[in-house]
């Protein structure tokens, strides 16, 4: 997949793009060149044609080696994986993302709103229909990753034309687009390198042909809609994953190198504790794994049923991922000591990196939710009193 | 696999084994009878040859509705689990306890010894050659599941009878033999169904037939050895699990019946925190399916590879099925409230049941520095000088 | 305090009550010859004169011999302390209870109701005002420690009789009247010694000298209700450290006793991770006292101010101290090994009667709430939408 | 203690002294000339006789303002505090530090060095005598705070001279001496405004009035190094309770302000489950604050006796109040949501910062050390095998 010289470019340009908080672009060239962004595009659309499973390790490995770039490239992914997996189910509303995919257009994912915790399934961005059934949309969406890249934005909007019948409207935009702005305001504490600016949508059209879906307000097991969150909170457990998994061999470096005055100087490889620290590590990320694989393999072998169960199993995933590779990389650092301290050093990257984890979808209130409602049914609608709680 | 009414009969009478500490000897009648004691023992010899990742899903289900007999069962379940796997990879040395299986003998595991913690790698039990290629074994086993009911016993014990090459034996002991005693010493705080009683040997007779192994002290990669380590961890997180998903459905009705003056008179299902407490019993139970799917496939699949990183996953998992067990009922008791502190709530007995996960191999220690060694190599074996740490 | 003797037979009886599940007759006989129920009443009334904040040390010393027992003692120690902070801000209204404890009068504290979580603030009892000033109680009180053995029980009922102004009112009753039964219904899983029955109170009178207080429903700091609070939150704390030091001790017997065949037979006092693992239960336990001494010294010196910060305190202080007592118990138990899974264990014992602590007020969402409310105000009144949540 | 100004002024200052690496210039303008660097000397020495406690909590406050700012300028008040401690024991060997510092010279604290993990009780610095008493100093010292400020250095190092009694010299330097050379090194993730360079000491002069002890290499309870101990560990817990606080604050401010679409826009203030987190915040301060309170109270009434359990108690309460700002800086940035990501947010900062705690004496590993060793005894001197951990 990767090369060895493409991934020890990946890495070595890490820290620079991460300093000058600029976008990953030569990360980017390489990854196009080596036809990874049509990895999850079928055969006969161009592309390599690999399954989910596959793509998450790859994801993994890449994200071990540049975090920010595999969750950048994640976004693409995932619209490129929604595609795939509807084509699969006899669904071919999406297949010419596969066709652009395979011509190397790069496809943005622009869901985020400020303060939208419904998701996929509110919008405060406006739907305005067309005639003919293009839609212009007018908002503001966040965290876009591939900001400077993209070329087609996936997006959603709210069209409340009819107001006893408000639908979330699902579309994809051209970049050439006048209506489309795009603010340069990414300057977060990790992750930079993803450059996820906002982007302003100012009656931004989408053409008839690229209107995808018109869903009802509020949650709905449509294949869009179950496609988006398979393929995104796989490929973002995976993305964590690989956080994790660069953490551990930080860690294992580290405590052959670290030495103790105490322990007549020896490294710290050799110290009890930070063997036992070490062992944990090894044993969290070992039970991560397994979780992706078999997520993803569902997707792959079309065995997963929407419903309940499933989203919990996708949330949770993210979830669970996301919470290990904060452990992991919090517990390395001790492992490690001082010299983890340092600005440079690769680790002190990855706890600002890791944490990018707790914001993204789904978050720990949001899966959470999700994992009760699926066992509890939902929350009552009445009026609740909770005064003294 | 089980009857409705098997299962509920066994769920029925878990309460009163515990309470009167005694043997679960009309729920093993009824799995011997359902034939689920010839689970893992091939169609050719008698059994119903199911996979190990089958059995795995079998004894969740079984420990979810009575821990302790699971628990035992498992026992017996690993002897024929590394018979069948030895018979799989072409070794024959163990085709008895498929054959004496399959004609229903029952196999206890007669390893564990007090202060023992090289467990399968050391033994303080005499094993004495005996003309003709048999031994007799002198020496006290702890934590012999299937006290009662075992009519034969895979056991280990060390002969010294070259002090140049001391080795381990391992061999098979009959019940009938006049050297073997059980004490009537299981009394526990859980499992109490299980009657792990320790078991006298005195001389014990293992005919030659039935002495499969003479291997060297000290860490080994032996089929024999890794077919039980395998099995073993495997299915013990197996049962763990099943301890977990019965204490989330026990949550589940505890947060149904739950009311709250504060809320009302509302359940605790209405309750947004007891709701999250139960999103986080779901997502835990969740990530740890897969993980034991995993490996048992890799046994069955034979896709597994001797060496540190297969030993690190097996006793990772199951110190990550018994933790998250753990995890669960603590949880699951807070959701449910005061009623869970009954003596008679069956939370309360799961509470006492699952405590056990820490004790039986591999504990938290063992698996820590199995796991440490495969990425930090062995400790260093010349003097440490710890004194000040 | 407590002579050496007297402890020895408190410790040496614990494990008999908890295995008959019967009420420390012969400890509280013991007890109220030292003058220990007398601790917290002034001297001019015959008692000792404590301090709260020796009072709370001693409760500790207590629970480490004999947890049930500590546990039933504190509520009588819960109203002679009220009465005694009431007396020292001038406020005569709970003088008797001084008069008559320092007789040897024992009181109990007959306020937990079945799904009650408004506790002090709401009641599911009726309160039916009779002429001259007294009333009658009618309902039923869970959780009353010391069952056989209170002569005096402090309790609460709502007065509905005028339904705008409905009214919880605050009385003390005698034993002997013909209105109070006691259920023998105290089965749980530990503190079994407390004997802490449900109480059926059928029209039970309170003489208008022993009504002392009528209160609006819901929360407010009246002296008497902030006394409860203060005094009861921080007895309970004690009563629950006592139960980690404990642990703790067991914890180092246990490591001292344990060997280790990995480790040349050395004994786990020896071996670096079960060190790490002590030092962080002695560490736990060392950051808890401090924390009941001011609290406990506010209490003396009069230095609270009632308000959302103290009483955020107060159940923060139980909060963390039995969630302290938990987690040392628990480590404990890894401690010492499977030894400590045997039923006579007296750390098994502990492991039952340490989950006690989950259950008793402020429980854990009560304290969170309160807490959170100190901050950020209370949750507003109107109608909350939590459909999606 | 300090003027509103003072304290928004240094609060103003933070993120830009963080952002370009540079000393905190003007605000140690600001605090000397508001004599807070007096705080702890005796007013017999034109000092503020501030308590340690009293001081403590000025940390807090000034942390809560400026984690590195008060990080560094805690440097200068250990050493006053361990003079003014000896002073108020009778010992006038650091009387010239409270001179000295009563006419505002600063003093650093240069003994930590690279691998040197038994901290104070050994030294890789080289003390050479000098005739007449002094002592010459050679090596680096790392995280010397306040680098660009001090005019006084305390610092240790070893004269190996008499080969069967090395000693560890104890000595203060004066900055204007020509063999001290300081490297700009320090660019660390968090704490950057306290420049804790390294020191280079060529032979660097300790006068004999200057060496203020010659002690045996290894733990030893001489008051020097049990002062250095005791106001180290305190004023250590002060500083990271300051960012602790601060959290909470930004978390309350950042639930009342953040919205939520699914709760009909209303804040995370008004979530039950964000108010949860919220409230565990606040009750873990407050389990906190007494701590600190205690131990500085027993320094300020010399209740304490050096011992196990003291030194137990100081580096426990480090340990914990770092490890609980830890914790409390994680939660507040979820509470607060993807704003805290932004690399601006105060809040981002904190997270960087509060990690430091991690790395100064006394780390997880020495503390629970010291508290194993306080019950368990030091750890055998014999060779120890741990081969097959």
């Amino acid at each position: 997949m990767f090369s060895a010289d493409l991934l020890a470019g990946i890495r070595s340009r890490a820290a620079g793009y991460d300093q000058t908080n600029s976008f990953f672009d030569e990360d980017l060239q390489g990854l196009v060149a080596a036809g990874y962004l049509r990895a999850l595009v079928p055969v006969e659309f161009g592309g390599l044609g690999l399954t989910l499973q596959q793509t998450t390790r790859a994801q993994t490995l890449l994200a071990a080696h540049a975090p920010a770039t595999a969750l950048a490239v994640n976004m693409h992914l995932v619209w490129t994986g929604v595609a795939r997996s509807l084509h699969d189910q006899g669904d071919h509303s999406l297949d010419f993302v596969l066709a652009e995919a395979g011509r190397d257009e790069i496809f943005g994912f622009g869901v985020s709103e400020r303060g939208n915790d419904l998701m996929l399934f509110g919008s405060t961005t406006d739907a305005l229909p067309q005639p003919g059934g293009g839609y212009r949309f007018t908002g503001t969406k966040i965290f876009t990753s591939l900001s400077p890249a993209w070329t087609r934005l996936g997006t959603h909007g709210l069209d409340s034309s009819d107001p006893e019948n408000p639908t979330i409207v699902w579309a994809f935009l051209d970049r050439t687009d006048t209506g489309i702005g795009v603010k340069d305001d990414w300057n977060t504490l990790g992750m930079r390198a993803s450059q996820s600016q906002s982007t302003l949508l100012d009656g931004a059209l989408a053409r008839p042909d690229r209107v995808v879906r018109q869903l009802p307000v509020g949650p709905n097991g449509d294949p869009l809609v179950a496609g988006i969150f398979a393929n995104f909170e796989i490929l973002l457990a995976a993305v964590y994953t690989g956080i994790g998994q660069r953490a551990v061999e930080l860690a294992v470096a580290g405590a052959k190198r670290r030495t103790s005055l105490k322990n007549d100087g020896r490294t710290h490889a050799q110290d009890p504790v930070a063997r036992w620290r070490v062992g944990g590590l090894v044993m969290a990320m070992d039970g991560i794994y397994p979780q992706i694989d078999a997520l993803a393999r569902a997707v792959d072998e079309q065995t997963w049923q929407t419903g309940p169960a499933w989203f919990t199993q996708l949330s949770g995933l993210k979830y669970r991922a996301t919470q290990n590779a904060k452990f992991v990389v919090d517990t390395a650092v001790q492992v490690v000591g001082g010299s983890a301290y340092n600005a440079d050093s690769e680790l002190a990257r990855l706890y600002r990196d890791v944490l990018a984890g707790f914001f993204q979808p789904s978050d720990a209130d949001s899966a959470h939710g999700t994992a009760a409602a699926s066992v509890l049914g939902p929350i009552d609608q009445g009026p609740v009193d909770l005064r003294s709680s």
